[in-house]
């Protein structure tokens, strides 16, 4: 599999299938990139496809720092340059998608658009002091409630195996490790500090939103804040799913993904 | 990725996860190791986890022949060498079954037990000729019917992205070929044409077969062939389920993994 490397950090990505626009597709926060499984094979038969282990999961680098969505944004670019590829369309959930918009306002010519899936910015913001504490004594348990409340009761009663994905990927010392789960907290441009609010009106690729009204780790209304604030977005809200679409309702965002696909071309 | 290289083709696999024993998942023909994201982090929260893509496969290289389940079988020998397991559970659906039996056989040492997910021996020999006949005409039409009859009519209403899936991984060039695919069916130890019907009685190892009453890919009967005839063997046929049920009923299945660990540990 190949990868790159930033001062030191390996971060790897694997490629799959021919044909432009290339896509790259991120995960969220503890996940990896298996969580695009769904996507793979159907969008490589016509798009080149590249899947990324963003530092600090799966099969890259665990470094004891350096977990700002600025550092994830140019391993992408430098991910796309080792790839050949001159300009793709992102597709991003939560700090995936975050790491997309940094991206579309650091490298603008490398984007040719964004699809945002279950994401915000600033949403450190919202997490109540008495979380953060709690956080502070059992982070696994808090961050398993986090999950759950990620995931839709609907999709929680059908598709009980989403949660045992999640609960999987954080939990397995060789994806994701404690130590990548306070510095990513800790970095002043991390998953809860990163705070782009006064620059979304800077974001020119079209960008379209999709989330679920039932998603407690980005809630509707962060969503809702990304689309009224980028120029040229348009944002999808859907029922009965959380944080995870492409796992709750992978038919239904794949064919919003292609649909976006075309619009864009 | 690291991968082996024997005779000259190099054969990819990855690895997450630590804990013995180690489990390794082989996927089914013209597909690639994508199809164990389900199992990926659940079981690698407590095992060691190897995905292999299989010779002609995702990754691996794509030589004009040798698609013996033989060859196959050597080359997870090799991977096991490589990555210093001693001994392993295989999880083989399909192809991948057929790759762990034959395993079973040729270095039976190296294998603690079997999962056997929807798979069977000589099944070519149950292929009418107007099909083959048909298949020389049109092998994408003919195999995009095969996948269709392989799954179930409630997973296809359910979940119309598992047959999308299928369809993706054998008409991405770069994942599976039309050269592999004539190969594999010309190979006197080819998919089609294997046949260890007289040995399934050598095969030692704790095997559980998991098949689906609505599988028109390998049959109930094909599965249960293999239950009658494999010594150590007990058979779970699922309702309402093809030839893939990790991807048609993944936490059940999930489930039965477990309670197989657990009954060989």
């Amino acid at each position: 599999m190949p990868h790159i490397n930033r001062d030191g950090v390996n971060v790897y990505y694997e490629s799959l299938g021919e044909g432009a626009p290339a896509l790259v597709f991120l995960h969220p926060w503890s996940t990896n990139r298996y969580i695009w499984a769904g996507q793979l094979p159907i969008f490589a038969r016509n798009h080149q496809c590249i899947l990324v282990d963003h530092r600090g999961h799966g099969q890259s680098d665990k470094p004891a720092d350096g977990y700002g969505i600025d550092e994830m944004a140019a391993d992408v670019v430098a991910i796309l340059d080792d790839a050949g590829i001159d300009r793709a369309v992102l597709v991003g959930n939560s700090i995936g998608g975050m790491t997309a918009l940094q991206m579309s306002l650091d490298a603008p010519d490398r984007v040719i658009a964004n699809l945002i899936l279950s994401s915000g910015t600033n949403i450190g913001a919202d997490t109540p002091p008495e979380v953060q504490e709690a956080m502070q004594k059992d982070w696994r348990a808090v961050f398993s409630g986090l999950l759950d409340a990620a995931v839709s009761p609907k999709s929680k009663q059908d598709k009980p195996e989403i949660l045992d994905f999640m609960e999987g990927c954080f939990r397995t010392e060789s994806n994701f490790t404690e130590g990548v789960f306070w510095a990513s907290v800790a970095d002043p441009m991390g998953v809860f500090n990163w705070n782009i609010s006064d620059r979304l009106k800077d974001i020119s690729q079209p960008t379209m939103i999709i989330a679920g009204e039932d998603d407690g780790a980005t809630t509707p209304e962060q969503n809702q804040f990304l689309a009224d604030n980028i120029p040229n977005a348009k944002i999808k809200m859907y029922k009965d799913v959380g944080h995870f679409c492409q796992l709750e309702q992978p038919s239904n965002f794949n064919a919003d993904l292609e649909a976006f696909l075309t619009s864009v071309a």
